[in-house]
């Protein structure tokens, strides 16, 4: 590799938007601690783009453990390294980035297209126990008026952790509950995991074994591992018969009223399996009889640490692939992509003209078309945030559009301003959804002082504002394979563009440049080009747009304000804030232009809950500004499909730094 | 607090120089692990400092375990909470935030000063198991000519890590091999550890247990832990007697030539008592026997995980405190400290006029006045090149001056560019020692590509350049409670100086801008004032000296390459490199001074080896010089004591930017 080239992917890892000088390992893994020393999260996105002399991709298809060695050993060698050779490797050419990522992204398939709901704020926590609680979170959001789409079911509404159950003293009338929610304006989104309890009398655990759709071992018996429910079958998701009959399953909860799920512990995780528990007990039996050694004190302890998620596990059980028994290990990065693909394949069959919110934690390329995924147990840490700023663009470049971290952070306590600052950049990423581990300290947006509420009322207000944009933005994304999220490198070339890794470009107008340290009041932002600065404290409130000029400007940022950038000749789209997604029926848009000469802007929408959207069933509104002189403009608009906008409110700021206001009527 | 109130502190901890947000506990921590949702590292320096309306000092003199509400549980709120009521609160005010600093400083007694040769670099390792490997790591150094004063002895030097005995089998003429090694130029650091193994006829063990130095159990009988050696015995370091005869004991190892030791594990860390190891062997038992579920298997897994540095062991011994039975927990805090000022006041009855290197991993406030502490046990990631760069001057602040990170970082694989930039900031730290645990990747300057080799040579190089005005600014600092390093804020009272976390002024004359993130070739630097910016590519080619206007300017930094900032009206001293300290004996200095007026510097120099410093026998070159016209400069020179300086090469840059050089003679 050349001093100066970058290397960009891997999706969804640590790291930063350059991959460079790590050693990174594609092997799907349960590991709550998201340092920087490791070398894998719970993703295998075996993708790069090498932007050199040469711009080059590189999608190594391979179902294994891979290793990329990106200047790591030496710092300008590139090596990638799988452990058996079936390996197929796809180089990818291209006039640009962007246009090497299109290529492959027009190679692997459409991205996955939620409901327009769940573009809405979603709160979650493991766990809320019980309708009880469930109702009381969403009275505070009504309360406190803040808007959200969706309330999250972790594992414990389950009757001891089974798939697809649920627990009937903590939701006594289940589908009267999901209703009641629901006319309050709240979808229900219950986790489904990957393994399956194993207990007589349970169906999807006989069902199961009936029809040998669960892994099994050497000796051809049902694979036993334990995970929440203790021991479970892991359903062998590489067999077509085994996703149909699971996919089928979720009907189940379909028919109760959930439209959304999120499947978890797929990679899978195993806490223990009885061979290595008993491994372990033996070894501590041995040293316990044993003069007690450092050494093998130590080795007591990694003994239990390593009880988890081992290696040994992985290479004891099989998948049925066409009649032939493929060790797991192998084809380890394939599972939970095929969970996913099990349930997406449902409903399409089962229920083809409606959207399910579905989302996952393990995932392989080419899984992007089933459902978005969440970047895992993060930590309620500034460094998370910042690292889900790293990952979104890495996450785009392989088609996982509709994603986003867990804002405020999962594990550990957050604080007020760790949550302010979190879900000021999480409301740019399709998937917004606050989230928190068993244990931790409340971190809805309610849970701090009267003026953090305050902060993040207006912060999501402004988020639903922006969904006409995001919406807009992500469907043609999905649409075309272009990104929702860039690097500024893909637009920008200069060398402070190249390397800037704490600023993005969300769709085709905004750049944002998020705060994502502690204590911070402004920071140093690059301008590759004179943008449109807001900062932005509610959006209704458009007071103070001003011409940033090229190069670097420090901004001032109040805990309150969202610094956001309009790019020259872009136009931003607003909407209104409504208590959830489908409260927002307005027929008016604001705008907020940057024009120098022209800009256009297509805004496309549809009916957010049905596919008909692929049999061309959708609107454009094309809105053209273009300059006459200095204070004139002509708005021009065109429209195709049926689009319910009458009015717009414009606010073009000219290359002066003139704002222009009016309406214009449709 | 007011809501831009700045809380400075706490010494040695993780998070920023501000520490508003968090939640810290003093309670010295054998932590390894120091990702930012801890709250306690090694040491307990209960001292902080409000910047808000009032600046006002506070310490806590308290040696049990006493929390830092930092305005976490409420963003606005500051609460402290000791667990008894023994506690000495002492308020400090004053006119500047240094000045109370300087207050606190000169309350709580001067800092220590090692010998000159321990502003040399140092290397390290987990560790160099005999001669021949130490011998070959100083003959790569010389090989290389990269300069180097020390090479550590980890503990696997001892024989079975029994205090003050040397593994014959790996050093088998260990007075030989100190003094060969001095002879090349290299002093030897051996590690000692607070336990002491337990075992017949060893004469540490036994001498203790004869004279009750040891702590106890509650029965009065010698409390048993196990830590590096296998099970061992605590010295009460809070008995005067214990201190005497075990300070005394490092005689042995001086005798055979040692003259400097770091002091670890004395938090104390305790892998496991006897009693914690039965409890935890006695639940596996009882989940054995039973059908596990899953809790019982986390459980198990914690219980494991919590056997070492329990609370329960610490409640389980005591110490002996003029005559009473004091429960460790709560002084705890004093351990370290008490086993540092132990080794010290040996040093200063048997070595009066002897400075020796001495430093702790464990701290508490005042032990400055008898080592420095290195801040234990980091790891190879950016963050924690990031972390030390904020933890230096809270560090002087508690009056540790001879301080500094594991450069390269402790634990985890380094790779050549964080060893490059690490060692870049590592400079200009007093204690400058690269060090890598068991099981990592070789990290030593010589160990990656021969461009990299070549860079830190050349930095390494600088730093030896730079001892003249390190070891004079150290000096001052310690005499006067200066600090030798310092935040912006200390010096410039903008709101973006109080703010910035990232630069730091190194001494009178300089600010530092170190880079801190992979793949970056530059960064934004805020100068509150017009500076004389030096890119120092080697030290000995002063070129390209420019003014920087005072605002944010972004400074292109290649990989080779040092930002350095001189202030206006200051000077910086530079000397010669030399393979160690001993080697630069030159008559001559260089200065750079950025002059808009008049510059003096105070140019401190003793003998590096003894106390006559405290008698008055030093030498000071005052420096002056100042402006006539913008061509014509005065330098002026007057000396006290026996200076040897005979030569000045002088480099002064008016406030035009134009460059005057010379020589001047004295």
């Amino acid at each position: 590799m050349g001093k100066r080239d970058i290397v960009y992917g891997l999706g969804e890892n640590v790291g930063g938007i350059n991959k460079r000088g790590s050693l990174y390992e594609s092997f799907c893994s349960d590991d709550f601690d998201h340092t920087p020393d490791k070398s894998s999260l719970y993703a295998a996105h075996n993708f790069i783009l090498i932007d050199g002399d040469k711009q080059i991709g590189l999608f190594f298809d391979y179902p294994g453990k891979i290793a990329f060695d990106i200047g790591y050993t030496h710092k300008d060698i590139l090596s990638i390294t799988s452990e058996k050779s079936n390996i197929d490797i796809y180089i990818i050419e291209g006039d640009n980035l962007l246009h090497i990522v299109q290529k492959f992204r027009n190679a692997i398939g459409q991205s996955y297209v939620p409901p327009k709901w769940a573009f809405g704020f979603q709160q979650s926590r493991w766990s809320y126990p019980n309708d009880k609680s469930i109702t009381e979170v969403a009275d505070n959001f009504r309360r406190n008026k803040i808007p959200c789409d969706a309330i999250y079911m972790d594992i414990d509404y389950m009757e001891d952790y089974k798939n697809f159950t649920i627990d009937k003293t903590k939701f006594p009338n289940f589908p009267n509950f999901v209703k009641e929610m629901k006319n309050k304006g709240f979808r229900l989104v219950p986790i489904i995991d990957a393994g399956c309890k194993k207990e007589d009398g349970y169906d999807i655990c006989e069902e199961g074994l009936e029809n040998n759709y669960y892994c099994v071992d050497k000796n051809g018996k049902p694979f036993v591992g334990a995970v929440w429910p203790g021991k479970v079958h892991f359903p062998d998701f590489l067999n077509p018969d085994t996703r149909e009959w699971f996919g089928d399953k979720y009907s189940g909860l379909i028919e109760q009223g959930i439209e959304g799920f999120w499947n978890d512990m797929n990679e899978p995780a195993i806490f223990y399996s009885e061979d290595g528990l008993q491994k372990a007990f033996d070894k501590i039996e041995d040293i316990k009889g044993q003069n007690l050694d450092i050494y093998s004190f130590f080795d007591l302890k990694s003994t239990m640490l390593s009880i988890s998620n081992s290696m040994d596990d992985y290479k004891s059980f099989y998948h049925n692939v066409d009649g032939e028994m493929v060790n797991h290990y192998d084809v380890h990065n394939l599972y939970g992509y095929n969970m996913t693909r099990a349930a997406s394949d449902s409903f399409s069959s089962n229920y083809p003209d409606k959207r399910f919110l579905l989302f996952s934690r393990a995932s392989y390329v080419g899984m992007h078309r089933y459902g978005g995924i969440w970047t895992g147990d993060n930590k309620s840490w500034w460094e998370h945030l910042e690292l889900s700023i790293k990952m979104m663009p890495s996450l785009n470049m392989v088609g996982f559009l509709y994603s986003g971290a867990d804002v405020g952070g999962f594990g550990c306590n957050s604080n007020s301003e760790l949550v302010t600052r979190w879900t000021q950049f999480g409301i740019f990423t399709p998937l917004l959804r606050n989230h928190a581990a068993l244990g931790t300290r409340l971190q809805e947006p309610f849970s701090f002082d009267s003026e953090t509420t305050d902060i993040l009322r207006n912060t999501l207000n402004f988020r639903y504002a922006l969904i006409p944009y995001i919406y807009s933005e992500f469907m043609k994304s999905s649409k075309t394979g272009d990104m929702y999220i860039k690097p500024l490198s893909f637009e920008y070339r200069d060398e402070i563009s190249r390397r800037v890794e704490d600023q993005l470009l969300v769709g085709d107008s905004l750049m944002v440049a998020p705060i994502y340290k502690a204590n911070t009041f402004g920071r140093n932002v690059w301008l590759p080009e004179d943008m449109l600065l807001w900062k932005v404290n509610k959006y209704n409130n458009i007071e103070g747009l001003k011409i940033a000029p090229s190069g670097f400007n420090y901004i001032d940022v109040d805990i309150d304000e969202i610094p956001l950038f309009i790019k020259r000749d872009r136009i931003l789209i607003l909407g209104e804030h409504g208590e959830n997604v489908a409260a927002i029926n307005s027929d008016e848009i604001t705008l907020i232009a940057f024009v120098d000469n022209c800009a256009t802007y297509k805004l496309y929408d549809d009916d957010g809950e049905t596919n008909q959207y692929k049999a061309g069933i959708f609107s454009e509104l094309i809105i053209t500004i273009s300059k006459r002189d200095d204070e004139l403009f002509n708005i021009e608009t065109k429209t195709n499909g049926l689009s319910k906008i009458k009015k717009i409110n414009y606010n073009i700021v000219t290359n002066k730094g003139r704002v222009l206001s009016g309406i214009k009527t449709i």
